[in-house]
Order: C-alpha cells, then sequence, then structure tokens
C-alpha cells in the first residue's frame, strides 16, 4: 500500500475508534474522554499495536507512519491549548472569589508535593537511570492539572453546576490549568541541558557562550546563564502581552480583511502558531504556553472569540483530538507497568506499588489539598468537600505534560504509562465520587448555597429568574 | 531546534506567505488562487528553496520536514476533493442544457488531445526515459480540467455571473471536473504496473497470481487481469453508491448523534477517508475520486451538506489548501525548465518550446473545444465564445492530477515543473481575456441572455425580484 494511503487508513480508524469508545463511555454513564483514552491505549502496544500490523511498515518499520502521527498530533496539541485559551474567561475567574483560587493554589501544592514525595520514596527501587530530583519535580507537576469538562458534565447531569460547590470547581479547575503551565514552563525553563531537546541545548551552549565571551568564568557562568534563562521567560511572557496589543491583534484584525478565504482564521493560526514556536525557542517556556497565552489573550482582549473558536473547534475536536489521544496510547504500554517480564522481584513489585500509590495520593492529594485551601478562606466544610471531589479527575493537560516530558527524556516510558493509568482511574472515579458526595448535602439544603441563601429546593416550574442570574 | 518546533514555524510561514499572496494578488485585479501558486513556486527551489534553509534540517536533511509537508498535502488534497464534491450541486447541472454539456464535452476532448500531441511531438527532444504512450495520455489529462472560480470571481466583479455565457461556464466546469477526474480514474487503473506505486504493484501482482493460480498462462493473463481491473473499476462506482445509500450516510447519521464533541463531521471524515482509501486501494481508481464522490453523494443525496460544509471549509481554506499550494511549489523547479545547466542545446530549446507551446495549446485548445461543442448545439457564436474564454483557467485539480502522476512516476519533475507553469499562465490570463470578451457585447444587448430577454440593464434600485430568482 502507498504511504498516503495507509495514513488514509489509520486516520479513519483513529476518529472512528475514538469518537466511538467516547459515545460507548457516555452511554454507559462514564466520562467521554474516559473511553477516548482507553481506547488509545488500547490501540497502542498495550493490546493491539495497531502501528504493528503489516500494513503501516514502510522501509521495514512504521517509523513514517509513528512520526507522522506523532508530529501531527504535537500540532494538535498546540491547537487544543490555543482553543482551550480560547475558552478560559478571565471574567468569570475574578468573580468565583477567594475560597475557589485558594483552593486552587491548594489543589496544585497538595498533589505537587506528594507526587515529588511519593517519585522519590520508591525511585531507588524503580530502575534506570534518571535526574532524581528533575524528574520528581516533573511527576508532581504532572498530578497538578485538573479536567474541568469531566466534573462539569457531571454536574450538569446532578443539576448542580450553578451551586457554591459547582462554580467553585469551574472556576478552580481554570486557575489549576494556568499554575500548571506556569509550572511546567518553569521546569522546562530549568531543564538540566542535556535531558531536552535539540534546540534547547543549542539555547543553553549559545547562552554559556555568550556569558563567556563576556570574560566570565567558573560558578558565575552556571549562575549567570539561569539568570539569562529567567530573563527570558519573563521577557516572553511581558513581549507576549505588549506584541499582543501593539502587533498581534492588529495583524489578525488585517489578516480577517484580507480578500481571501478564510483569511481570519488562518491570520490567527499563523500567530498560534509563532507564539508556540517563539515560546519554546526564543522564551524558554513551553511551546503550548505560548499557544494557550494567545487564545487567553484573544479571549479577554480582543472581540475575534465568536468568530475564531466555533471554526477551530470543529476541526480540532473531530480531527485532532482523537489523534491526540490515540498518539498518547501509542507511547503507553500497561504491559511494562503490570507485568513482570525482565524486571527483577523488587522492581516488579516497586512499579506496581509506585503506579497504584500515584493514584491513590493523586485522588487524596487534590481532595485534601482543595479542600484545606477552601475551608480555610471561610467556605462550608461540606461544600469545601464536594467543589475538592470534584477537581479529582485530570485529563488533556496532565497528558499533555507528560508527553512533553516523554519526548525530552525527562520521564521514561514506564513513568509516561503510569501518568496515563493515573489519568484514566481518576477520570474514571470522579462521576460516582461526585455523587456520592452531593447525595451527603442533607434534604432540607438541596439546591442551597446559591448566593449563600440555604432556600430549598425550588419549586420544578420556578427556575426561570434566580438560577439565571447564578453568575457563571 | 525540535522538529516539532521547525513545523510549526514552516506552518506558520507557510500559511501566511500563502494567504498574503493571494491578498496581493487581487488587490492587482489578478486571482487569489494565481499569487498562491506563485508564491508556493517561489519558496520551492525556483527561487528561496524554503526547506534548504538550515532549521528545517534534521539528520543531515529535510527528508523529515519534507516528508511530514507532503502527507499533510495529501490528506489536505483528500479533504479538499471532499469539500468540492460537497459544493457540486447535481440539479443546477441538470438545468445548463445541451450547450454547457456540450461545451464541456469539447473543452476536455479539445485539450486533452492537444495535450497528447504535443508531447508526442517534443518526446524525442526533451531527454530522460518514459513511457511514451502512458505519459502523453496523463498530460493530455492535466490539460482538461477547468478550475471555475477564478471564473466566477471574474464575472462576479464584471456583472455577467447570471448570463447565458455565464450560467454556462458554472455548469461546464462542473462536468468538466467530473471528466476530468473520471479519465484520472481510468489512467491510474491502467497504468502499467512498473510506473505507479506499491499498493498498484501489489493489486497488480495479486490480480495476475489470482489469474494464473485458475490454470490460465500466456497473453489471456494480461487480457484477463486488464478485464478484473476494469470490473474493479466499475465496482467501485456502483458499490459506493450502493454502500452510501445502505450504510456510509446511516454511518454518518449515527455518528452525528452520538454523545460526542463533533460527531457528525468526525463520521464524515471517517467516510470521506475509507472512500478515498477504498478507491485507490480497492477500486483502482484515484484516491481523490473517492472522496469526492462522497461529497458529491452527501450533497445531492442527504440533508448534511449544510452542516457538514461549513465546518470542513474554514480548516480547508485556512491550513490545507495553503499547505497544498506550496507542496506544490516544493515539488516545482522553474529552473529546470528555462535554464539551460546540464542539457544539451536540443533539450534545452526542446523544452522552452514543449513549456511555451503546452500554455498556448492549452488555451487555444480550450476556447476551441468550447466553443465548437457550445455553438453545434445552437449558441450564439459571442456568448460561446465567452462562455469558451472563461474555461481556460486551470486550478486546483490539474495541480492534483499532475502530483498524482508525479509520485507515481508517470511524469518527471521537469514535464511537472511545465505544468505547474501552464496553470499558473493560464490562471494569469483568464480575467484579462474574460473582461474584453464581454466587452465585445454590442452596447444594446448588455446583462442580456438571462433567461434569453435581452432586457438591458436594470436600474440600481430595482435588484430585488428578477435578479433573485435568476436560478443559481
Amino acid at each position: 500500500m502507498k504511504l498516503a494511503l495507509a495514513i488514509f487508513l489509520l486516520l479513519a480508524i483513529i476518529i472512528f475508534a475514538s469518537k466511538w469508545a467516547g459515545a460507548l463511555a457516555s452511554r454507559y454513564h462514564q466520562p467521554a474522554v474516559f473511553g477516548e483514552i482507553l481506547i488509545g491505549v488500547l490501540l497502542g502496544p498495550t493490546l493491539i499495536n495497531l502501528l504493528g500490523w503489516p500494513i503501516f511498515q514502510f522501509h521495514g518499520s512504521n517509523e513514517v507512519v509513528t512520526e507522522f502521527v506523532v508530529l501531527l498530533a504535537e500540532v494538535g496539541v498546540l491547537l487544543l491549548m490555543f482553543v482551550a485559551g480560547l475558552e478560559t474567561d478571565f471574567n468569570s475567574l475574578l468573580k468565583v472569589g477567594r475560597p475557589a483560587f485558594w483552593g486552587a493554589i491548594g489543589g496544585v501544592l497538595g498533589p505537587f508535593l506528594l507526587g515529588f514525595g511519593i517519585f522519590l520514596l520508591f525511585a531507588g527501587f524503580l530502575g534506570g537511570e534518571r535526574h532524581l530530583w528533575f524528574t520528581a519535580i516533573f511527576v508532581g507537576t504532572i498530578l497538578t492539572a485538573t479536567s474541568v469538562s469531566i466534573s462539569a458534565q457531571t454536574l450538569i447531569e446532578l443539576g448542580k453546576l450553578r451551586t457554591r460547590p459547582g462554580l467553585t470547581i469551574l472556576g478552580a479547575a481554570v486557575i489549576d490549568d494556568i499554575l500548571g503551565i506556569l509550572i511546567l514552563s518553569l521546569v522546562v525553563a530549568f531543564a538540566p541541558s542535556d535531558l531536552v531537546g535539540e534546540g534547547k541545548q543549542i539555547l543553553h551552549d549559545y547562552v554559556v557562550a555568550w556569558i563567556e565571551a563576556a570574560g566570565v568564568s567558573g560558578p558565575m557562568v552556571s549562575i549567570l546563564s539561569v539568570v539569562t534563562l529567567v530573563i527570558m521567560m519573563v521577557a516572553f511572557f511581558v513581549l507576549g502581552v505588549i506584541l499582543f496589543r501593539t502587533v498581534a491583534l492588529r495583524f489578525v484584525k488585517w489578516f480577517g480583511q484580507l480578500p481571501v478565504s478564510e483569511g481570519l482564521l488562518a491570520g490567527a493560526l499563523v500567530v498560534a502558531l509563532l507564539y508556540g514556536w517563539a515560546a519554546e525557542f526564543l522564551g524558554s517556556v513551553a511551546a503550548i504556553t505560548g499557544s494557550y497565552m494567545f487564545g487567553l489573550l484573544i479571549a479577554n482582549f480582543s472581540n475575534l472569540r465568536e468568530e475564531i473558536e466555533p471554526r477551530l473547534h470543529s476541526i480540532t475536536y473531530s480531527l485532532f483530538v482523537p489523534i491526540f489521544f490515540v498518539s498518547i496510547g501509542l507511547m503507553t504500554d500497561l504491559r511494562t507497568v503490570f507485568l513482570p517480564a525482565g524486571k527483577s522481584p523488587t522492581e516488579y513489585w516497586a512499579g506496581i506499588g509506585f503506579a497504584l500509590l500515584v493514584v491513590f495520593f493523586a485522588i487524596i492529594s487534590k481532595i485534601g489539598g482543595v479542600y484545606i485551601g477552601a475551608v480555610t478562606q471561610g467556605m462550608k466544610k461540606l461544600e469545601a468537600f464536594q467543589a475538592s471531589v470534584g477537581m479529582v479527575s485530570r485529563g488533556e493537560v496532565g497528558l499533555i505534560i507528560a508527553s512533553i516530558g516523554l519526548s525530552s527524556g525527562v520521564i521514561d516510558s514506564e513513568i509516561f504509562s503510569v501518568m496515563v493509568f493515573m489519568v484514566l482511574i481518576t477520570t474514571l472515579v470522579t462521576p460516582p465520587l461526585l455523587r456520592w458526595a452531593f447525595s451527603l448535602t442533607p434534604p432540607n439544603e438541596k439546591n442551597g448555597g446559591d448566593g449563600g441563601s440555604p432556600s430549598g429546593e425550588a419549586p420544578p416550574t420556578a427556575v426561570a429568574g434566580p438560577l439565571t442570574g447564578g453568575g457563571s
């Protein structure tokens, strides 16, 4: 079969399998994302090993096809984070108030510290060589990011989205994503130079050479190169905002008025790609930070969101997101986690223990962190607990950070597989946990907490006025 | 730089350059497509040699990046032809009547025969080894396909789209595309087995082995394998229609009702990819024939077009079409046509003569063919001439057929470059020729031909009723 034909067939299989599994999961009252990630894992080396099929072999291996899928997924992730930025609303963030804000902070700190700790605890038994501290920080980072869509969907089913815990979850999850991406940026910026990709290596060498050329030597070189990196990071964020207001936004608007088909979307894509490229190549932060930031700026400081977002949403969710989930699955091999092949008994049991403890602490630490953050800001205990349970599920952002770690060599494929397993399980347990947590509300307080008034259940016909004013 | 970062930068450059050049061409009253193709050629080896830049070299060459762009362009072409199918309206075809139908037939036959003839005439002088007759047929095929968008835009500017020549151009161009794709399918099906890609080779071997296993030998094997191929082709078209009505349409509708994001578009993409794959792998016709056919069926035998087409249009025209035009440019080197390096004087002048004659006869043969076809069906001579001039410009479909020929080895890169040159020039000359042709209409017949009534110019304020009922 010709290469292009194999690609057509592969894309058809990927889109079909991903969407169908998502729908199947929904039918059994599970989050669609759970089905989409699981089918990706099943299509990968864990079970079906799709790319091992003879039709996807060219020149004796599946390298060509794999590289195409992975690159397409990377382009897709950039678009996905651009869409995520477009869908982030600063204004509703400002409204959620202190419990949500400090809940989010707690919900980031808790998983980060516990993830960091568990990895350090197990690292000695897991085998393989690593930059111990740095990988620990990265594992902690992967555990931070909440996926709000799963909780939001469950809350809608329960009719609880407009309650105080519901709104807290929505607000805190957004802050959570931003914090996760910021931590990722710090981690990427300070990665040991032998760990990260070619570009970074060049950047480091360049900075070091530049400092040495100025006559500096000894430990001062390291210190100055770290300072230079921090300056580059900060400069990227500051320049990113300034250039948005002075150049990028005008460029997109100008492009949108050109007499060509789809000029506006084309202009937005050009800038999103350039922000992504510049973020990593010039600003020393992750590429997705750049496209996310541009989406955020478009959504909150222009009136172009309504025109750009729907056009991009269609193709992102019908083509690129399925490719991303399947590419995650192609890099995951749960057998390396749960089968003893090629390991000493210590490594085997340490691996399983690590996987189970990561999942357990990913759940506990998120609930604990959010709960403490929210309760100390005066939220009722039960509501804080409900909000914290709604933050348990991890999703795309965690997977994206993990795949960046894998491709740059910070985490190996076994730890990557554990992280995918963690995302799967947290996604799976959130809806039932959330239903249970909301069932704890005493009957006379049901639907309460909206605006602070424990008003009891509104009669089913009287939902028009007060509920629509509920702030979201 | 990391590979993914290089891809982000490259895509940003491609989208920007393509759309900007299109707009620039429009400003100077040239077709946008002309600018988009020209910038692709300029970015290619002809001038800038974008992929020769150091940042796009990985493992010592630009092979990885080139392969990604070319594969993405092939996926894009599949989507582009799917959109083209979605935008093809059978009903308006039935309305255009015999002059448009026979004009289209003439406009296909003329260029096909002349292209075939010129190539045979020059083949001996051009150097290189070829399957003489087969390549001649392919060159003829590339010359057939009209690009209606350029003429349509010019006619709108002139206010002549609703005239009889205008409607004839619209109808004939659609028939033209379908005929071009059908000829391509025949050409691909009957390609000598050593000329076309791996898949076809396997298919041929498979068919031959199957026939030999039945105890047949000698020349009967060739005859039977040709018969088998014809049966497979016909079976593809018949089964394609039957499966659309029984399975494919129901599948897309079912997928559209699944509780997942963008299910309808995802389902349509799955089937479009599968029709493309099956067309070439099972049906032995070109992949684009399959996706075009599926688009045609959706548009004319379902009510899903309004939901699918706009969503696909955005990303196709903002991302995939620019990539396609630039990938065409990357494969084109006009220097091999117009510079004498490495050629004998005979080859050099034969090459230039061939290029110029191809362009000249591409124009003449289309005008002649359409004119004869239309006039013999009773169209007025001047109107037939105006319609024929509007059919001169070639566009995407010609380039797509040419790139299929290049990738399967039927035409070499020099002939490919001549074909791109031909598309550029015919695109460039059509708008001025068309303006001139319409200026020949005597003043008392201006805006005439609409429904046959030479009504004279309507007063500017009275455009509501009669014009909107004009059939398109």
